[in-house]
Protein backbone atom coordinates (compact mmCIF):
# COMPACT_ATOMS: atom_id res chain seq x y z
CA UNK A 1 0.00 0.00 0.00
CA UNK A 2 1.41 3.89 -0.85
CA UNK A 3 1.38 6.10 1.78
CA UNK A 4 -0.03 9.62 0.72
CA UNK A 5 2.48 12.17 0.39
CA UNK A 6 4.09 14.02 3.83
CA UNK A 7 1.57 16.64 5.02
CA UNK A 8 3.81 19.64 6.04
CA UNK A 9 2.01 20.23 9.30
CA UNK A 10 3.94 21.38 12.33
CA UNK A 11 4.78 18.23 14.00
CA UNK A 12 4.83 18.44 17.86
CA UNK A 13 8.23 18.42 19.61
CA UNK A 14 7.05 15.39 21.63
CA UNK A 15 6.49 13.24 18.18
CA UNK A 16 9.50 14.18 16.95
CA UNK A 17 11.80 12.94 20.20
CA UNK A 18 9.61 9.67 19.32
CA UNK A 19 10.95 9.67 15.77
CA UNK A 20 14.55 8.20 16.37
CA UNK A 21 13.00 5.75 19.08
CA UNK A 22 10.37 4.40 15.88
CA UNK A 23 12.78 3.94 13.72
CA UNK A 24 15.57 1.83 15.94
CA UNK A 25 12.10 -0.32 16.78
CA UNK A 26 11.54 -0.89 13.01
CA UNK A 27 14.77 -1.79 12.63
CA UNK A 28 14.86 -3.97 15.18
CA UNK A 29 11.71 -5.73 13.88
CA UNK A 30 13.45 -5.90 10.34
CA UNK A 31 15.92 -7.39 11.37
CA UNK A 32 14.10 -10.03 13.21
CA UNK A 33 12.44 -10.92 9.69
CA UNK A 34 9.07 -9.26 11.16
CA UNK A 35 6.76 -8.33 7.64
CA UNK A 36 3.63 -7.00 9.41
CA UNK A 37 2.84 -5.86 13.24
CA UNK A 38 -0.35 -4.43 14.35
CA UNK A 39 -0.14 -1.24 15.97
CA UNK A 40 -0.85 -3.24 19.88
CA UNK A 41 1.84 -5.30 18.89
CA UNK A 42 4.28 -2.38 17.72
CA UNK A 43 3.38 0.10 20.66
CA UNK A 44 3.75 -2.68 23.72
CA UNK A 45 6.95 -3.37 22.59
CA UNK A 46 7.82 0.38 22.60
CA UNK A 47 6.19 0.80 25.99
CA UNK A 48 3.64 3.48 24.38
CA UNK A 49 -0.44 3.47 23.89
CA UNK A 50 -1.22 2.24 20.90
CA UNK A 51 -3.59 5.07 20.50
CA UNK A 52 -0.72 7.44 20.99
CA UNK A 53 1.52 5.18 18.39
CA UNK A 54 -1.87 5.76 15.68
CA UNK A 55 -2.07 9.30 16.66
CA UNK A 56 2.00 9.94 16.01
CA UNK A 57 1.98 8.20 12.73
CA UNK A 58 -1.29 9.86 11.46
CA UNK A 59 1.73 12.82 11.33
CA UNK A 60 3.63 11.63 8.62
CA UNK A 61 1.22 9.84 6.30
CA UNK A 62 -1.49 6.97 6.41
CA UNK A 63 0.21 3.35 6.91
CA UNK A 64 -2.40 0.85 8.59
CA UNK A 65 -4.59 -1.13 6.70
CA UNK A 66 -7.69 -1.72 9.09
CA UNK A 67 -6.95 -5.38 10.81
CA UNK A 68 -3.72 -6.09 8.99
CA UNK A 69 -0.96 -3.60 10.47
CA UNK A 70 1.85 -1.80 9.38
CA UNK A 71 4.21 -3.21 6.71
CA UNK A 72 7.37 -3.04 8.33
CA UNK A 73 9.53 -2.04 5.11
CA UNK A 74 7.12 0.57 4.37
CA UNK A 75 7.26 1.89 7.49
CA UNK A 76 10.58 1.96 7.70
CA UNK A 77 10.49 3.78 4.28
CA UNK A 78 8.56 6.18 5.27
CA UNK A 79 10.11 7.26 8.68
CA UNK A 80 13.49 7.19 6.71
CA UNK A 81 12.22 9.92 4.23
CA UNK A 82 11.03 11.99 7.00
CA UNK A 83 14.15 11.85 8.98
CA UNK A 84 15.92 12.75 6.22
CA UNK A 85 18.05 9.37 5.82
CA UNK A 86 18.23 9.40 2.10
CA UNK A 87 20.67 12.54 1.93
CA UNK A 88 23.74 12.26 2.83
CA UNK A 89 25.65 15.39 4.96
CA UNK A 90 29.30 15.98 4.80
CA UNK A 91 30.46 16.34 8.18
CA UNK A 92 33.79 17.26 10.21
CA UNK A 93 34.51 16.10 13.70
CA UNK A 94 36.54 18.84 15.67
CA UNK A 95 38.00 17.12 18.87
CA UNK A 96 40.31 13.30 17.83
CA UNK A 97 40.06 12.17 21.49
CA UNK A 98 38.28 8.81 22.33
CA UNK A 99 34.59 10.45 21.65
CA UNK A 100 35.88 12.11 18.44
CA UNK A 101 37.04 8.77 17.45
CA UNK A 102 33.95 6.90 18.53
CA UNK A 103 31.78 8.92 16.16
CA UNK A 104 34.31 8.67 13.00
CA UNK A 105 34.55 5.11 13.40
CA UNK A 106 30.72 3.70 14.15
CA UNK A 107 29.67 2.29 11.20
CA UNK A 108 26.10 2.91 11.90
CA UNK A 109 26.32 6.42 11.33
CA UNK A 110 28.04 6.50 7.49
CA UNK A 111 25.23 4.12 6.97
CA UNK A 112 22.55 6.69 8.11
CA UNK A 113 24.12 8.94 6.04
CA UNK A 114 26.88 10.83 7.94
CA UNK A 115 29.45 11.50 5.98
CA UNK A 116 33.21 12.37 7.96
CA UNK A 117 35.14 14.34 5.64
CA UNK A 118 37.37 15.69 8.28
CA UNK A 119 38.79 15.27 11.46
CA UNK A 120 40.34 18.10 13.56
CA UNK A 121 42.42 18.31 17.10
CA UNK A 122 44.69 20.92 18.46
CA UNK A 123 47.06 18.66 20.39
CA UNK A 124 50.80 18.12 18.07
CA UNK A 125 50.63 14.55 19.23
CA UNK A 126 47.59 13.64 17.73
CA UNK A 127 47.65 15.73 14.39
CA UNK A 128 49.06 13.91 11.49
CA UNK A 129 47.47 10.32 12.99
CA UNK A 130 45.45 7.88 10.49
CA UNK A 131 41.99 8.09 12.04
CA UNK A 132 40.62 5.28 9.44
CA UNK A 133 41.30 6.93 5.74
CA UNK A 134 41.29 10.45 7.18
CA UNK A 135 44.25 12.05 8.95
CA UNK A 136 44.35 14.02 12.22
CA UNK A 137 44.20 17.86 10.73
CA UNK A 138 45.52 20.68 12.78
CA UNK A 139 42.65 22.59 13.99
CA UNK A 140 43.91 25.99 12.68
CA UNK A 141 43.47 24.74 9.48
CA UNK A 142 39.73 24.66 10.26
CA UNK A 143 37.78 27.74 8.41
CA UNK A 144 40.58 27.24 5.33
CA UNK A 145 38.98 23.66 5.25
CA UNK A 146 35.74 24.71 5.61
CA UNK A 147 35.96 27.51 2.76
CA UNK A 148 37.28 24.92 0.68
CA UNK A 149 34.43 21.67 1.17
CA UNK A 150 31.34 22.11 1.35
CA UNK A 151 30.15 21.00 5.33
CA UNK A 152 26.31 20.45 6.66
CA UNK A 153 27.02 19.31 9.82
CA UNK A 154 30.41 19.89 12.04
CA UNK A 155 30.73 18.01 15.27
CA UNK A 156 32.09 19.21 18.47
CA UNK A 157 33.74 16.42 20.97
CA UNK A 158 36.24 18.97 22.45
CA UNK A 159 36.64 20.14 25.90
CA UNK A 160 33.67 22.49 27.11
CA UNK A 161 36.17 25.31 27.53
CA UNK A 162 36.92 25.70 23.78
CA UNK A 163 33.82 24.16 22.16
CA UNK A 164 31.85 28.04 21.83
CA UNK A 165 35.03 29.22 20.06
CA UNK A 166 34.86 25.91 17.31
CA UNK A 167 31.08 26.78 17.24
CA UNK A 168 31.81 29.87 16.20
CA UNK A 169 34.40 29.23 13.46
CA UNK A 170 31.91 26.70 12.05
CA UNK A 171 28.32 29.00 12.06
CA UNK A 172 30.75 31.62 10.67
CA UNK A 173 31.71 28.88 8.15
CA UNK A 174 28.21 28.41 6.86
CA UNK A 175 27.36 24.63 8.58
CA UNK A 176 24.12 24.17 9.05
CA UNK A 177 23.89 22.16 11.35
CA UNK A 178 26.08 21.52 14.36
CA UNK A 179 26.23 18.66 16.80
CA UNK A 180 27.36 19.02 20.00
CA UNK A 181 29.21 16.85 22.86
CA UNK A 182 30.81 19.00 24.78
CA UNK A 183 28.86 19.42 27.79
CA UNK A 184 28.31 23.71 27.64
CA UNK A 185 24.97 25.32 25.94
CA UNK A 186 26.28 26.65 22.88
CA UNK A 187 25.22 29.88 21.42
CA UNK A 188 24.71 30.13 17.65
CA UNK A 189 22.02 31.58 15.43
CA UNK A 190 18.59 30.92 13.97
CA UNK A 191 20.27 29.65 10.90
CA UNK A 192 21.96 26.49 12.77
CA UNK A 193 20.56 23.59 14.22
CA UNK A 194 22.15 22.77 16.84
CA UNK A 195 21.64 19.46 18.59
CA UNK A 196 23.59 18.54 21.86
CA UNK A 197 24.58 14.96 23.27
CA UNK A 198 25.54 15.34 27.10
CA UNK A 199 26.38 11.97 27.85
CA UNK A 200 27.36 12.92 31.24
CA UNK A 201 23.69 13.98 31.85
CA UNK A 202 22.78 10.67 31.69
CA UNK A 203 25.40 9.65 34.10
CA UNK A 204 24.06 11.93 36.65
CA UNK A 205 20.52 10.70 35.80
CA UNK A 206 21.47 7.26 36.27
CA UNK A 207 23.05 8.57 39.58
CA UNK A 208 20.16 10.21 41.04
CA UNK A 209 17.63 7.21 40.42
CA UNK A 210 20.03 4.64 42.36
CA UNK A 211 20.21 7.34 44.76
CA UNK A 212 17.06 7.73 45.06
CA UNK A 213 16.13 4.02 44.86
CA UNK A 214 18.69 2.36 47.72
CA UNK B 1 6.99 -5.99 32.07
CA UNK B 2 8.84 -2.57 32.45
CA UNK B 3 12.31 -2.28 32.41
CA UNK B 4 12.29 1.54 33.86
CA UNK B 5 11.05 1.06 37.78
CA UNK B 6 11.55 4.42 38.82
CA UNK B 7 10.45 5.13 42.26
CA UNK B 8 8.96 8.31 42.21
CA UNK B 9 8.85 9.48 45.58
CA UNK B 10 8.50 13.27 45.44
CA UNK B 11 10.24 14.84 43.01
CA UNK B 12 8.37 15.58 39.22
CA UNK B 13 10.11 13.16 36.41
CA UNK B 14 10.98 17.04 34.41
CA UNK B 15 12.56 18.36 37.35
CA UNK B 16 14.83 15.20 37.76
CA UNK B 17 15.42 15.75 33.79
CA UNK B 18 16.64 19.03 34.29
CA UNK B 19 19.07 18.13 37.32
CA UNK B 20 21.99 17.57 35.29
CA UNK B 21 21.54 21.18 33.37
CA UNK B 22 21.61 22.59 36.69
CA UNK B 23 24.62 20.62 37.84
CA UNK B 24 26.36 21.65 34.54
CA UNK B 25 25.37 25.54 34.42
CA UNK B 26 26.61 25.60 38.30
CA UNK B 27 29.57 23.98 37.69
CA UNK B 28 30.25 26.64 34.36
CA UNK B 29 29.63 29.48 37.32
CA UNK B 30 31.93 28.10 39.96
CA UNK B 31 34.26 27.47 36.46
CA UNK B 32 34.22 31.47 35.66
CA UNK B 33 34.80 32.27 39.21
CA UNK B 34 31.34 32.95 40.00
CA UNK B 35 30.19 33.45 43.49
CA UNK B 36 26.94 34.73 43.38
CA UNK B 37 23.82 34.81 41.32
CA UNK B 38 19.78 35.78 41.04
CA UNK B 39 17.50 32.98 39.98
CA UNK B 40 16.18 35.79 37.36
CA UNK B 41 20.00 35.28 35.56
CA UNK B 42 20.43 31.79 36.15
CA UNK B 43 17.26 31.22 34.61
CA UNK B 44 17.87 33.09 31.32
CA UNK B 45 20.97 31.25 31.14
CA UNK B 46 19.69 28.14 31.22
CA UNK B 47 16.92 29.47 29.03
CA UNK B 48 13.94 28.67 31.20
CA UNK B 49 11.76 30.98 33.18
CA UNK B 50 12.62 32.58 36.48
CA UNK B 51 9.60 30.87 38.30
CA UNK B 52 10.17 27.31 36.83
CA UNK B 53 13.86 27.19 38.17
CA UNK B 54 12.67 28.76 41.60
CA UNK B 55 10.06 25.98 41.59
CA UNK B 56 12.42 23.42 40.43
CA UNK B 57 14.68 24.15 43.13
CA UNK B 58 12.19 24.50 46.20
CA UNK B 59 12.16 20.75 45.76
CA UNK B 60 15.74 20.51 47.27
CA UNK B 61 15.27 22.35 50.23
CA UNK B 62 15.97 27.01 50.58
CA UNK B 63 18.96 28.31 49.08
CA UNK B 64 18.07 31.84 47.97
CA UNK B 65 18.30 34.36 50.08
CA UNK B 66 15.35 37.16 49.30
CA UNK B 67 17.72 40.10 47.09
CA UNK B 68 21.22 37.89 47.28
CA UNK B 69 20.41 35.57 45.38
CA UNK B 70 21.48 32.24 45.12
CA UNK B 71 25.19 31.18 46.45
CA UNK B 72 26.65 29.16 44.08
CA UNK B 73 28.65 26.96 45.88
CA UNK B 74 25.87 26.49 48.28
CA UNK B 75 23.76 25.20 45.51
CA UNK B 76 26.49 22.74 43.75
CA UNK B 77 26.30 21.34 47.31
CA UNK B 78 22.85 20.78 47.44
CA UNK B 79 22.62 18.85 44.03
CA UNK B 80 25.34 17.27 44.34
CA UNK B 81 23.99 15.31 47.21
CA UNK B 82 20.34 14.76 46.10
CA UNK B 83 22.31 13.56 42.79
CA UNK B 84 24.36 11.45 45.04
CA UNK B 85 27.71 12.41 43.72
CA UNK B 86 29.31 12.38 47.32
CA UNK B 87 29.37 8.56 46.06
CA UNK B 88 31.63 6.02 44.91
CA UNK B 89 29.88 3.64 42.25
CA UNK B 90 31.98 0.39 40.69
CA UNK B 91 31.48 -0.02 37.71
CA UNK B 92 32.46 -2.10 34.93
CA UNK B 93 32.23 -1.53 30.72
CA UNK B 94 30.94 -4.42 28.45
CA UNK B 95 32.60 -3.53 24.91
CA UNK B 96 35.87 -1.92 24.68
CA UNK B 97 35.73 -0.21 21.19
CA UNK B 98 35.72 3.02 20.75
CA UNK B 99 32.71 3.89 22.65
CA UNK B 100 33.41 1.44 25.83
CA UNK B 101 37.24 3.45 25.67
CA UNK B 102 35.91 6.82 25.64
CA UNK B 103 33.66 6.35 28.49
CA UNK B 104 36.84 4.34 30.26
CA UNK B 105 39.23 7.71 29.27
CA UNK B 106 37.02 10.15 30.42
CA UNK B 107 37.99 11.85 33.60
CA UNK B 108 34.69 14.16 33.69
CA UNK B 109 33.34 10.54 34.87
CA UNK B 110 35.64 9.41 37.65
CA UNK B 111 35.81 12.92 38.86
CA UNK B 112 32.00 12.03 39.56
CA UNK B 113 32.16 9.16 40.85
CA UNK B 114 32.70 6.22 38.66
CA UNK B 115 35.02 4.36 39.45
CA UNK B 116 35.69 1.31 36.59
CA UNK B 117 37.63 -1.42 37.81
CA UNK B 118 36.95 -4.10 35.11
CA UNK B 119 36.27 -3.78 31.11
CA UNK B 120 35.62 -6.89 28.94
CA UNK B 121 35.34 -7.67 25.09
CA UNK B 122 34.22 -10.70 22.76
CA UNK B 123 37.16 -10.00 20.30
CA UNK B 124 40.89 -11.75 20.65
CA UNK B 125 42.32 -9.32 19.21
CA UNK B 126 41.13 -6.77 22.27
CA UNK B 127 41.56 -9.27 25.07
CA UNK B 128 44.26 -8.60 27.01
CA UNK B 129 45.22 -5.05 25.70
CA UNK B 130 45.81 -2.13 28.08
CA UNK B 131 43.22 0.37 28.69
CA UNK B 132 44.63 3.13 31.29
CA UNK B 133 45.79 0.61 34.33
CA UNK B 134 42.97 -2.20 33.16
CA UNK B 135 43.79 -4.62 31.36
CA UNK B 136 40.76 -6.21 28.52
CA UNK B 137 39.31 -8.82 30.13
CA UNK B 138 37.57 -11.72 28.10
CA UNK B 139 33.60 -11.85 27.96
CA UNK B 140 33.44 -15.24 29.36
CA UNK B 141 35.10 -14.17 32.46
CA UNK B 142 32.55 -11.78 33.12
CA UNK B 143 30.05 -13.49 35.78
CA UNK B 144 33.03 -14.79 37.88
CA UNK B 145 34.49 -10.78 38.00
CA UNK B 146 30.81 -9.91 38.84
CA UNK B 147 30.77 -12.93 42.03
CA UNK B 148 34.26 -11.92 43.24
CA UNK B 149 33.77 -8.03 42.66
CA UNK B 150 31.40 -5.63 43.78
CA UNK B 151 30.07 -3.60 40.85
CA UNK B 152 26.83 -1.48 41.06
CA UNK B 153 26.82 -0.24 37.43
CA UNK B 154 27.17 -2.19 34.60
CA UNK B 155 27.97 0.03 31.55
CA UNK B 156 26.86 -1.89 28.05
CA UNK B 157 28.71 -0.67 25.24
CA UNK B 158 28.53 -3.62 22.87
CA UNK B 159 26.66 -4.16 19.52
CA UNK B 160 22.77 -4.28 19.39
CA UNK B 161 22.23 -7.55 19.15
CA UNK B 162 24.11 -8.62 22.48
CA UNK B 163 23.44 -6.16 24.62
CA UNK B 164 20.65 -8.36 25.87
CA UNK B 165 22.34 -11.24 26.61
CA UNK B 166 25.37 -8.96 28.99
CA UNK B 167 22.64 -7.42 30.42
CA UNK B 168 20.69 -10.74 31.61
CA UNK B 169 24.30 -11.63 33.17
CA UNK B 170 24.65 -7.95 34.88
CA UNK B 171 21.23 -8.42 36.11
CA UNK B 172 21.54 -12.14 37.54
CA UNK B 173 24.53 -11.06 39.02
CA UNK B 174 22.76 -7.96 40.84
CA UNK B 175 24.21 -4.82 39.53
CA UNK B 176 21.70 -1.78 40.87
CA UNK B 177 22.07 -0.26 37.81
CA UNK B 178 22.84 -0.02 33.63
CA UNK B 179 23.73 2.61 31.87
CA UNK B 180 22.97 1.61 27.87
CA UNK B 181 24.24 2.23 24.87
CA UNK B 182 23.42 -0.11 22.73
CA UNK B 183 20.53 1.12 20.44
CA UNK B 184 17.75 -1.44 21.65
CA UNK B 185 15.53 -1.67 24.41
CA UNK B 186 16.93 -4.09 27.52
CA UNK B 187 14.42 -6.06 29.55
CA UNK B 188 15.09 -5.90 33.55
CA UNK B 189 13.64 -6.05 36.24
CA UNK B 190 11.82 -3.96 39.06
CA UNK B 191 15.80 -4.21 41.27
CA UNK B 192 17.46 -2.64 38.36
CA UNK B 193 17.62 0.88 37.00
CA UNK B 194 18.65 1.38 33.61
CA UNK B 195 19.41 4.37 31.81
CA UNK B 196 19.60 4.65 27.98
CA UNK B 197 21.84 6.91 26.12
CA UNK B 198 21.29 6.32 22.10
CA UNK B 199 23.57 8.51 20.71
CA UNK B 200 21.96 8.21 17.57
CA UNK B 201 19.13 8.87 18.49
CA UNK B 202 20.22 12.19 18.69
CA UNK B 203 21.89 12.37 14.91
CA UNK B 204 18.42 11.85 13.83
CA UNK B 205 17.39 14.24 16.16
CA UNK B 206 19.42 16.26 14.23
CA UNK B 207 18.96 15.20 10.30
CA UNK B 208 15.18 15.51 11.03
CA UNK B 209 15.49 19.16 12.11
CA UNK B 210 18.19 19.50 8.96
CA UNK B 211 15.70 18.16 6.88
CA UNK B 212 12.77 19.97 8.14
CA UNK B 213 15.03 23.48 8.15
CA UNK B 214 16.41 23.40 4.25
Amino acid sequence: MDSKPIRMVTVPKAVIKRLPMYFRFINQLIEQGTERISSRELSQLMGITSSQLRQDLSYFGEFGQQGYGYKVVTLKQAISSIIGLEKIYNAIIVGAGNMGKAIAGYPGFSRRGLKIIGIFDNNPEIIGNKLGSLDVLDVKTLPEFLNKNPVEVGIITTPASVAQEIADILITAGVKGIWNFAPVLLHGNKNVIIEDIHVGDSLMTLFFKLNKNK
